[in-house]
Formats: C-alpha cells, structure tokens, sequence
C-alpha cells in the first residue's frame, strides 16, 4: 500500500470498495436461500439487483476520472461473508437465525456506509463532482437497506423469534 | 457456534462485541500515536476513555443478567484493526495519512454500531431492559464518534490533504 496523495488514496479505496462488492454478489443469493421469512429472502434478492447496480456506478467512476483500479481483495468483506457462512452451516433454519443473518447483513452494510462515506469525502475534497454524485446515490441506497433490515428485524424474523423462544 | 435459541444469540453477539472492544483498546493508543493533526489525535484518545466505559457496561449486563460471555475473538475486528496497522506501517505521516486512518476509524465505529443496534434490537424482544437502555447508551456514544470522525475529515484532515496535494 504505497499511497502519497489523496487521489491515490481515492483509487486505494475504490478499489477495496470494488472487492467488497463483488464478493457480495456472490454471497447474497446463499443469504437468501437460508432465509426463512419471505420478507427477509426477499430483501437479499432486492440488495443482489441495487449491489450489482452499484458495481455498474464504480465502473463509470473509473471511465469518468480514467483511472485504474487496483487487483486487491478486501479481508473485511471476507471476514463478513465468512461469518454469514458460519450461521448458515451451524445453525438450524428458523426465525432465530434469521435473526443472526440480519445481524450479519447489517454488519457488511455498514461496512459499505463506512466506506462510501470516505470516497465522497475524498471525492468532494478533490473536485470529483460526477463521481460524488454517484457514490452519494450508492450511500443512499445502503442506508435505505440498513434500515430495511432493521424493519424486519424489530418488526419481523426476530419477533417471531422471540415468540418462539416463549413457546420453546 | 450452537445457537438455538434468542438468548443465546444475545451472548453470542456480546461476546463477540466484548473481544472487539477489547482488541480496540489495544489499538487506539498506536492510532493516536499515529494521527499527524492534535484533533484526530485527542479523538482517539477520548475513544480510548469511551471503550473502557463500553467494556464497563457490557460487565454490567453480564452480572445483571447473570450470565457468561463465551471465550472468542472477533475475526472482523482483528480485520480492522491490521488494515490501520497496514496504514501505519505503509504510510507517511501526515493529512493523507490522518484521511485513511479516519477511513479506518470509521469501518471500526461502523461494525460497533451494527452489533450494538443488533444487541438492542434483540434485548427489547427479549425483555432485558436494563441491558438495552445500556446498550443504547453505547450505541449512541458509537453515533457520535463516527459523526466527530466525518466533521474531522470534512473539516480537519482531509482538507489540509487536498490541499498538501494541490501544492504538491
């Protein structure tokens, strides 16, 4: 990690974010199929459509400014992926591990706001005004599915769960 | 990871939670040492102050709810806290240097504030209150630092970073 300037911090960051998303794509539909509630597989399905939508954003960020991204894998998305495997393999399917993969989900999403919020940072700070505008819709979006999660957490999988913990 | 039940994903999460804030303690001093502006530097410092409480209070809803934490380290902190050491060791001192440490910062308040809202939201369906008005006293300390951390990087490091690259 040899970064001097902003811009290189920029492409640095970019490129982290890039990993992550695509590593994403590939855990989503596993996310999905180990839903147990319609409302939960659902979201995951509807996060694959926007997450490869924002993958679309970052290539035009890279056509506009003419820039090349590095090869570089993001260990932190690995490590969330990761630990959305384990409740996959480890637990029984259910209201309380639909619990455990919102949880999960809300990790790798605030992982993204994180990283989105430090791109527009950057990029506002460096004049990328089209791409600042890209990365601020991508931000949105995140934020917007956060939320969601939360949603269905308080108002759903998780509720359920904790009846099922009475009756249990 | 055996969990069946709400309760136990409860301790799994505050177990998990509990590492992370503990390998964080370690590594706020090394950020603090690291940070080139004095506001950067003094918010790691009051963090630090911050994490300790933190840690205090998950003590606190271990002996209120009389249970125990379950021995495991938060791979994803581990994660977080080798990319700021990667930052360190690669980088410069200096306003870019500060930008990718705030970047850095910033996942790690992130990841704290999906767990938190994970643990609250599941202590309100479990009935914990007095772990949940903690936990949420938690959460919004976690809400604020990121919110100090942006208004350092809007304000503060990142744009003496702009600048440093428009001489350089």
């Amino acid at each position: 990690m040899a970064i001097k300037t902003m811009e290189e911090l920029f492409i640095h960051e970019l490129s982290d974010i890039y990993s992550a998303e695509k590593q994403l794509t590939k855990a989503l539909p596993k996310l999905s199929r180990a839903a147990s509630s319609v409302g939960l597989g659902e979201a995951f399905d509807m996060h694959l459509e926007e997450t490869q939508g924002q993958i679309e954003r970052i290539d035009q960020i890279v056509e506009i400014l003419g820039i090349r991204l590095k090869r570089i894998k993001c260990a932190a998305m690995e490590g969330l992926v990761e630990e959305g495997k384990e409740i996959i393999d480890s637990m029984v399917e259910g209201p309380v591990r639909d619990a455990a993969l919102i949880g999960a989900a809300q990790k790798v999403e605030h992982y993204e706001i994180a990283s989105y919020g430090t791109l527009a940072a950057i990029a506002k700070q460096l004049g990328y005004k089209d791409a600042l505008k890209l990365l601020l819709e991508t931000l949105e979006e995140e934020r917007m599915t956060d939320e969601k999660l939360t949603r269905i957490a308080e108002g759903g999988g998780n509720q359920q769960a904790a009846q099922a913990d009475e009756r249990g």
